[in-house]
């Protein structure tokens, strides 16, 4: 099978084989951390540059980490050295960016299918490092990832996503990610973090914590961004803990030999208790570690890997 | 011929042949973009500083971007992690810089004359990427280039430039350039953009833009920098784009074959309008890709190049 | 003899023969920075992260710097950018990166002590480039370097130390680093400046810099930090300068070869006049050229060097 895709832009584009190739790759990009030298030449003389619109540590971190392991070249633009700050369009922008030959561009973006208006009008590969709230598929990779690495399998497993659902780019890729991949979500939220009509991705939603959380194979909290707190979305974060945060008595109810996950930065005491986030069925670190690897993958598969294989 | 000059600080100080060597050699450069494997070991084992004091997007990039094509090893410093804000004096922080053994700095500042302080204290190459209103010599290198590519020659074009000449080092370098090699340049500006006394450095001055737009090979417009209107150098946008704006009739006044250029970022719909800017005339994404191949040529001819052929 | 160290912490925890060692290994590296091509493969597929809380120019500059030409791959994570605004404890930001498989943790922090909690949860080497008032040891080493390297030893010398002392890590990590390798330390400060008890790491105090300076072999001066000035810690900028600065009398009290020494940034006529800090006695700019060799040696012995030996 050769990976066939210009850009990776969201989940639902992607088919269950795709996702498939992307994670195999992946899991072989792994070892490559763990070596004294953690270096291969796979895309030496190649061109990435990193367009973050929105502060970020550890998914740029990340993805940098990532093409520097492949001994690629990274450029970065920031928020402030942007000429955006000037007036220019998004467009235009990307367009100089692309005159400037890069292989790939990753994209993250305030703005939810700013990397869909990038991407269809420059030759070379885009990768959507998070738009809005709309999408963060590299996320989902890695947490699809990481539970197919301890579970051994997507299918069948219940998923419960606990959180701000309305503001998680983080659940959205992964709701759709997952049911693709046969598993069964289900998640929770106070009314006010839950889009309407959100079972349309194929989802079930459950009214407490306590029913989610039941039976499931992998329980995924989800950042509460405090800032967004004072807009009346949840009166106070001791309130948010006692309603819908995960602790120890809680996550009894899952199945024994549950995971848990967490996209960080962890609010500890506020979604998560610090017993259950330090753990041994906590898969947070390991999410970290797999994400440098899984943007290996994602990096190989659209600049270097079989989409060039004719040509280079 | 060998290239002697150990900085690159403005226009006037590079004689013809020596504008050309340049030319000649970004000429070779840019084939390297436009491999699969971007990157020629020439300047391995180098360093490069980028030493700027005012945010830039392209220009920074640029420059970044053609030191790794040529292996070399780039460092930054930006103006909020400077020492300046310290207290320390420009000069102090170049003979720092120049303490750790640099091969070239690049060097953007807000203040005209910047870059000469510190190119005549260090032994270290120097490359002048912009300060204050006086000089941006690799962008006029780049513009010249992509003139040339597509004309064949400079000499005897007439080239228009039209914006806010006083404020623009873009447009003194360009001047400077063009008309030691030979072309014709007739600038135009509102009474409060143009400077007393341009005339000497050999352009003329056109009262209209009909006037100036009249029979060009390349109209170069510059770009109106809105944070600016307020100070009653101009009333609205839109009424600089009515009288000094480039549009598709006014275009007509031009030659045939005439060339647009601009060195962004663009105000579309004041001092270009968007038909214009995307017309096939228009050579702005061609001088964004000229520039990494001008940079690598500057960076190939001060630290790699003929002038250390008998001592590396 | 091995370098055992996993971290450089502090000066107190490393003997006088690990301290000689590393003397010992920057004067090697030191030549390297004096070539054509300036690096060497030695920490190819290493990964540096530089972890900066506060700004810092010639630090993190000379850091950099000193990993690119061991050729690691060096990535950084700023204040601004870090998860750290949106509420990661300290200990869950380097649990994150350690898990992307860094080598080398080189941090800042404002806050003393940082880098140990860091340190003793991570497996990869921490490098301690400034916690808050604590320690600064690879400046306290690169001074180190600088005075051995023009007097042939460090034992028996006079060192005469002046300035804020209370707020300065280079201070504390030189008085113990100096008299670990038997100099004998002077200090002198206004009296606000000196903590109580310093004497107890093996100094002795003056009440004068005319008594301090009398007879020494090196004075070492410290940059007065101006935004503390309005803290009442001394009335103005020029009493500061009259009481406490050097001059070119003052420095007539040393010995005839007296080296000067200063951290940078100078605050020139405050701390220290222009001509002492522009004189031949000034060893300002090569403490500059050391530190960058002090720091390739810290980044071998911590992370290819004699410590890996047996396992690499």
């Amino acid at each position: 099978m050769r990976f066939n895709k210009k850009d990776i832009l969201d989940i639902q584009s992607l088919s269950k084989d795709e996702i498939s190739m992307i994670l195999d790759t992946a899991v072989g990009m792994k070892e490559i951390s763990e070596r004294p030298v953690k270096k291969v030449p796979t895309l030496r003389g190649k061109t990435i540059v990193m367009f973050f619109q929105e502060p970020s540590t550890r998914t740029k971190l990340s993805f940098e980490l990532a093409a520097k392991r492949l001994s690629a070249d990274t450029v970065g633009i920031s928020k402030s050295s942007s000429s955006i700050v000037k007036g220019e369009t998004l467009v235009d922008t990307a367009k100089n960016l692309e005159s400037m030959r890069p292989d790939v561009i990753v994209m993250r973006h305030f703005s939810s299918g700013a990397a869909y208006q990038v991407a269809k009008r420059v030759r070379c590969s885009v990768i959507n490092a998070g738009d809005g709230t709309h999408a963060h598929p590299s996320q989902a990779l890695l947490d699809m990832m990481s539970i197919r690495q301890a579970k051994g399998t997507l299918a069948g497993l219940k998923v419960s996503i606990i959180g701000d659902i309305s503001h998680s780019r983080v659940a959205r890729s992964n709701i759709i990610g997952l049911t693709r991949m046969g598993s069964k979500v289900s998640i929770c939220a106070p009314a006010t973090m839950i889009p309407v009509g959100i079972e349309q991705l194929g989802c079930t939603v459950d009214k407490t914590i306590e029913s989610c959380v039941t039976g499931a194979d992998v329980v995924m909290m989800l950042r509460i961004q405090k800032e967004r707190m004072g807009n009346q979305l949840f009166p106070t974060e001791r309130e948010y803990a006692n309603l819908y945060g995960l602790n120890t008595n809680r996550l009894r109810l899952a199945k024994d030999d549950v995971l848990v996950m967490h996209p960080g930065p962890l609010n500890r005491g506020v979604e998560i208790s610090s017993d259950v986030a330090d753990a041994d069925c906590s898969m947070i670190l390991d999410q970290v570690t797999n994400g440098v690897a899984l943007r290996m993958a994602l990096f190989y598969l659209v600049a270097g890997g079989s989409r060039h294989a004719d040509t280079d």
